[in-house]
């Protein structure tokens, strides 16, 4: 008999293969990744994800991202709520466009809710040979990590950027999450440490760092500032949108 | 006539546009930029631009950079000193491989070299549409932004990264010749905000912080780790390598 007990010498600990974890920086990359078996986190902080956040929050029974306007269109015949934004603004002849501040709790209540916006829907799409898609926000980071840890899948957080280019916004948001997550995934991956250490650099004053990003630029143009402080603060809602029969509803 | 001097406020340099300064952080990310009428800046610090100005510095006529290991073989039949790196390694039969150590002068000077490497070359040839195609290290950083200073076209930095994954040392290079020139250039991208920042956070100790970076540590398995260490050194080289007819020369 031995005179030890295995399970003290971390060999149950040894045989389980650590998680592993991987940042897209922009839609462009990837190429570099596959999604099979894994748990892909959407990121588009300057709005969609934020957005979808609050919708279910204030009580929308789900959020169908969709990719074309006409699709949306079709729907808002159907009696959706139908939402619509290209770059940064909201489409005419849709009911709502992409800031969380339209979504408030008498207007989306039991709404079924199709999105279509210039980034983040499309990363969603791209998304779908992964076991799971989640939404990642700063809106909902602690429910985030919570779920993550428990996770046995690899995970791919996946920035959505802007129209194909890396932004500083989702970058600093993978950051925030890999950085909760350092014990419980490993990497070996440039992206992730870029993007932990952007983080690192910035975290004490987030929205003075994220007001030089060229979103952040975009929106003091149309006068819609005050989105970005809303984006940037940790868990406004206590959600966790994952895609089910192409819908995102509330997990949790 | 005029009380005052039109020049002496300012109104020459207002009428000159600004010079636009744009960052690639992978070869993948290629198509959200337009080489045309551009200064591009070829980066691949481990190692094959750092190895370029080396070969350049110790008396190389020029590099002759090859995407394939049959071109290399075949101009070495012709004559050439034939360098080929596949996977951090040299490959075998070549004369030479991508440590910058092993272009000394009595190896290197007045020969005619052909160069083919995993990230670097493939880079070079990738820029071609450009105006202008220039190599950049560390080790020739200050001759880059004395030229750069007086070049009048728009910049690439373009980061080879490692088999189209960003890195954090060509991140770095892009970062900190983006700080060297930030009263020259202009820019709307956050790529190029996020190589400076990341800059910023590290330039106290390079060498320890990009000992974490994937591909130091692939060097440390290879036994090569002391070419980190030179490869992160400033000014090393007083060269400007140039490609002209498709060969690297010294411009300076």
């Amino acid at each position: 008999m031995l005179g030890f007990d295995l399970k003290s010498f971390g060999f149950l600990h040894l045989c389980r293969m650590a998680k592993k974890l991987d940042v897209i920086l922009s839609p462009l990359l990837i190429d570099n990744f596959t999604f099979e078996n894994k748990t892909t986190v959407v990121i588009d902080i300057l709005r969609a994800t934020t957005t979808i956040c609050t919708a279910l929050e204030n009580g929308a029974s789900f959020v169908y991202p969709v990719e074309t306007l006409e699709e949306a269109s079709r729907l808002k015949q159907n009696g959706y709520l139908a939402a619509a934004e290209r770059n940064g603004e909201k489409v005419e002849g849709f009911d709502l466009g992409n800031s969380p501040a339209e979504y408030k709790p008498e207007r989306v209540r039991n709404q079924s809710i199709v999105l279509t916006t210039t980034n983040g829907t499309r990363c969603i799409r791209l998304s779908e040979p992964s076991d799971t898609i989640l939404i990642g926000a700063f809106s909902n980071i602690t429910s985030l990590v919570k779920y993550l840890k428990k996770d046995e899948q690899d995970l791919i957080l996946f920035c959505a950027g802007w129209k194909n280019k890396v932004n500083l916004e989702d970058t600093l948001f993978a950051g925030a999450l890999a950085s909760r997550l350092a014990g419980d995934y490993e990497w070996d991956d440039d992206a992730v440490e870029l993007a932990i250490d952007l983080f690192k650099g910035a975290k004490n004053n987030m929205l003075d760092y994220v007001s030089k990003a060229a979103h952040a630029q975009r929106f003091k143009k149309m006068g819609v500032s005050t989105d970005t402080a809303y984006c940037l603060q940790e868990d406004t809602c206590t959600v966790l949108p994952v895609l089910t029969d192409n819908k995102l509803v509330n997990i949790l």
